[in-house]
């Protein structure tokens, strides 16, 4: 395989990524505007996306090993590959967190509808915004705006505590709205883990640019 | 490197791996004895080694990634040293697991003592074992002993199912344990996706062993 040939592979593979990424990225919108309208024919569209996003995942993969098994590329490159191996494995399971949700969407089938402390469009939109921005950082090489998906990620967590403590005590105090709290309370967890995975994602990200291992950097310092 | 050396360096780095997951499962059984005997200095002990678990997953990322620029391995040292990485990031999410366990049981410190149905003690062992023999199943590239740990998700995940709605009934009937109540049923996620991740790392050892990607296999049929 010519230099040409091997970078044209290397493009083809990030193409694939951001393709499969762009999917999770609607999938988590998808399942969030059912719960918010209560539409099991979106959570159906949710299932239906979910096969495409494993197989992906898969063929991804393999590409990513046939290009390491065939060309021993070196340093840089070798790096980037790894990066898709990892950040394929975290776009997968946005799409996992997605069909949780989806699955929680269908469990609420028979509950009334209920007021809830919790503003889940909100939170959902900051975790999308999130997977956006690290693999727009990944598009881009660009390691300052991987570290803001960091910070962003203190603020989800900040959310989803707040919208425990509120739904816990909901629970305690009225019983009759304690199965949607606790469906809004898993949704919650849900989306704190797409949190998880689009900081995982910049983490790869500036392990990439920077040859740097930024993961549990705050460790370091204990 | 001669062939003996770089021989030696897998061997180290599977070694590694192994005192890693040691560690990541003992944290599971840690976080679970805290919760069943409500003892916050065992959670303290939890998240002293949660660092290490954090600081061993970067030390194998990199001797890897160093095995892989220095030696360009082919074919099935590739596909091994593809499978140490994506099993040490697994690894890793197990140890985040007992840390979320043991952040509950913190805040069940203002809780009183309640009667739950729900076996926690049993779903960990079940997930344990899961983990170790996934483990085991690596140490020893033996992919029938790992499709036995996919099976065995299958009773986790039902148990988890069976222990949300008993919890979830329980919330809306007697609010007065609705607080001990949501926290046993955040644990039993805790335990599904230890058992979640000791599917991956048994996918990873089929795909190493045998060459063939199971993950997902069921999507195949759909």
């Amino acid at each position: 395989m010519t230099r040409i040939r091997f970078q044209q592979s290397l493009d083809d593979l990030k193409g694939k990524l951001l393709v499969m990424a762009g999917m999770a990225e609607q999938q988590i919108q998808r399942a969030v505007e059912a719960y918010r309208v209560r539409d099991l024919s979106i959570c159906a569209l949710v299932d239906h996306s979910e096969l495409a996003i494993n197989r992906m995942e898969r063929e991804i993969d393999q590409a990513a090993l046939d290009l390491l098994a065939m060309e021993q590329p070196m340093a840089i490159d070798l790096r980037f590959i790894l990066a898709v191996i990892k950040i394929n494995s975290d776009v997968e399971r946005v799409g996992d967190a997605a069909k949780s949700i989806s699955d929680r969407v269908r469990s609420m089938d028979t509950m009334a509808a209920a007021d809830l402390p919790v503003d889940i469009p909100r939170m959902a939109s900051l975790a999308s915004n999130m997977v956006r921005r690290s693999l727009q950082a990944f598009i881009e090489a660009d390691a300052d705006l991987a570290r803001t998906v960091l910070s962003m990620d203190d603020a989800v967590d900040g959310m989803n505590r707040a919208a425990h403590t509120a739904l816990a005590s909901l629970m305690a105090a009225e019983s009759h709205r304690a199965p949607q709290a606790l469906t809004a309370l898993m949704v919650c967890r849900s989306l704190e883990r797409v949190a998880d995975h689009a900081t995982n994602i910049a983490e790869d990200v500036i392990f990439w640019v920077k040859g740097a291992d930024v993961r549990h950097q705050g460790d370091l310092e204990a």
